[in-house]
């Protein structure tokens, strides 16, 4: 099944129109015609080969909204006409103690990422939401119910959203708890947002004074410049629980001196360099902990996403054209996007 | 009231006789002839003014048997004549909420240490257990359960017993759990003693062949020898819990990889200059955690000097007489020792 897509031939070439096949949909698959997709980092970094293993051609995307167009025999949850999300996985062993805890994307075997194949190395590819249509396995779709105006708002939730709710709820991000959040790009700006509607006292971390009222008008209800020694300082030994968001190398010190005894601070981004090494004296001295954590599971990620369908939660968006992705990743390196480009797929299909 | 001592004068003195002053028992004292106390790396980096802070004359020792000679008037706990236990604090605040959770090492106001005054910078001088004698709040003063021929060993129990102790319970070490301990020094044997008598499954990392008898001998399960890749590849993934004891900085990233989903790896020595900065990716990938962790609170150190009695554990030491502490320490810098110098303190009243 021939499908209209963008996909880059090497790590040195644009993106630019391609064509792929789909598989025709088995009787565990549902086919989905996609109407929106969201533009992550991760789209930018594997295109250009920026982590290591990059397959090509490769066809981006996994934030992913769309119609179902047809249903196999056996599939039980999905209709045809329905709308459904596809976030970063479309495969996992299903037989694992974490892909039997519903957290696929600790998979033993590795998960298969939406696009790029297998995410431990394997050879085989994939295609994600760069494209016209896609058929996924119905474990890995996600149900839809934010109202039809909400749709393009809510294609970042299927990787921005679920990589910041999982660890706010592991770690119990909750009525009466801190939570700073650190950075407020595209996964920041959906963990304040997540946050605060968890109920917890948010407090966000920016190096730019100029950030603040962005912050306050996310819901945050404290910001924290983290340049500015003085106010670092009066916050130590203060917060439950960080989330930090920034893949940039930095000094994680300043962030673990604001959480309080058995605070933990988790990141979410993969540096391209390491961060300066922490003082374990920090980690030792009340007994603070850094984590990191990946995505999330399938199941939280429909917890999620009916959690932000009922408080009426999307990401703030800026939509293109198919056609503008390399411009957008222009002015995504310069973080100049609040706070996530999503892609129209009418403009591919036209 | 003069009590006989051995004190360094200076970082470049070697520890020598001294006559010091013990306050006259307040109403809640409780005062203690030293009958052995315990020879911690921590006293020598603090004589030798290795860590920022030593108030000199400094008298260490924090690992402090003795029997009462006289109690306060207000003092409900301890008789004259009964055997106890000082350990690394002598005093908290008793009101932030790390004291009320029965943690006083996690204080807000800083402990007070056995010796060298206030774990957090307080000027007021403490001095420890080489000495003939110590007065100190029954809060922190120990009951000992333990046979009078196993005394001597006991003693360690006090500062390497529950800095092992403290978080291979605070991370649930027991039956069903797989077990890492990092070193197999002072605080390394006390780990695979204790975590052994819990009920995990206890595997030592140890970069010395020659140390794999020793393990076994002291009761872990398996050995691994960490500069061995294969062995090394072959436990990724899999422990629950690693204890990791070594101060010296080393990579970290072997023993996260040996980690499995959720797993936490906990340090309790603090690097003279930092490890190389751990993978946040390895983190990532399975929501993995660094922490740290510190000795332990009064009421976690009874509970584990009970279960030691009940089990009858003690640490293998070697005793020694207080003239000889600067031959033990030259032989401890090079981890000649199986696995803890213990003073006689007869040595130093005779």
């Amino acid at each position: 099944m021939p499908t209209k897509a963008y996909a880059a031939k090497s790590p040195a070439t644009p993106l630019a129109p391609f064509t792929i096949e789909r598989r025709k949909p088995g009787e565990r698959d549902v086919a989905i015609d996609i109407l929106f997709c969201g533009v992550c980092h991760s789209d930018l970094h594997t295109v250009r080969s920026e982590w290591a293993g990059t397959l090509y051609p490769c066809v981006p995307g996994h934030e992913i909204i769309g119609r179902v167009t047809s249903v196999g025999s056996a599939v039980k949850n999905f209709k045809t006409g329905e709308i459904v999300g596809v976030g970063c996985m479309v495969g996992s062993c299903r037989s694992c103690f974490s892909c039997d805890d519903g957290l696929e994307q600790y998979c033993e075997h590795g998960f298969t990422g939406t696009y790029n194949g297998n995410a431990f190395g394997g050879k085989e590819n994939t295609y994600g939401g760069y494209s016209a249509d896609i058929t996924v396995d119905e474990h890995f779709v996600l149900k839809i119910s934010h109202t039809e105006k909400d749709l393009a708002g809510t294609a970042p939730l299927l990787c921005a959203g679920i990589t910041t709710w999982s660890p706010l709820r592991h770690w119990n991000a909750g009525p009466g708890k801190k939570v700073g959040i650190v950075g407020l790009g595209g996964l920041g700006h959906m963990g304040v947002k997540l946050a605060v509607a968890l109920g917890a006292e948010v407090t966000v971390f920016t190096t730019s004074p100029g950030k603040v009222a962005d912050a306050k008008a996310l819901g945050a209800q404290h910001v924290v410049v983290s340049k500015d020694a003085a106010q670092m300082k009066a916050v130590a030994n203060t917060f439950d629980f960080i989330l930090n968001t920034v893949s940039a190398p930095h000094d994680l010190d300043p962030f673990v001196a604001a959480l309080t005894r058995d605070g933990t601070m988790c990141m979410v981004g993969v540096p391209s360099s390491p961060h300066p090494s922490p003082t374990v004296a920090q980690l030792i001295f009340r007994r603070k902990q850094i984590a990191g954590s990946l995505i999330g599971g399938i199941k939280e990620t429909q917890e999620m996403l009916d959690f932000c369908a009922e408080k009426g939660i999307t990401s703030d968006i800026e939509m293109i054209k198919m056609q503008d992705i390399e411009p957008a990743y222009a002015r995504m390196l310069k973080s100049d996007v609040k706070y996530r480009f999503v892609i129209d797929m009418a403009s591919l299909k036209g």
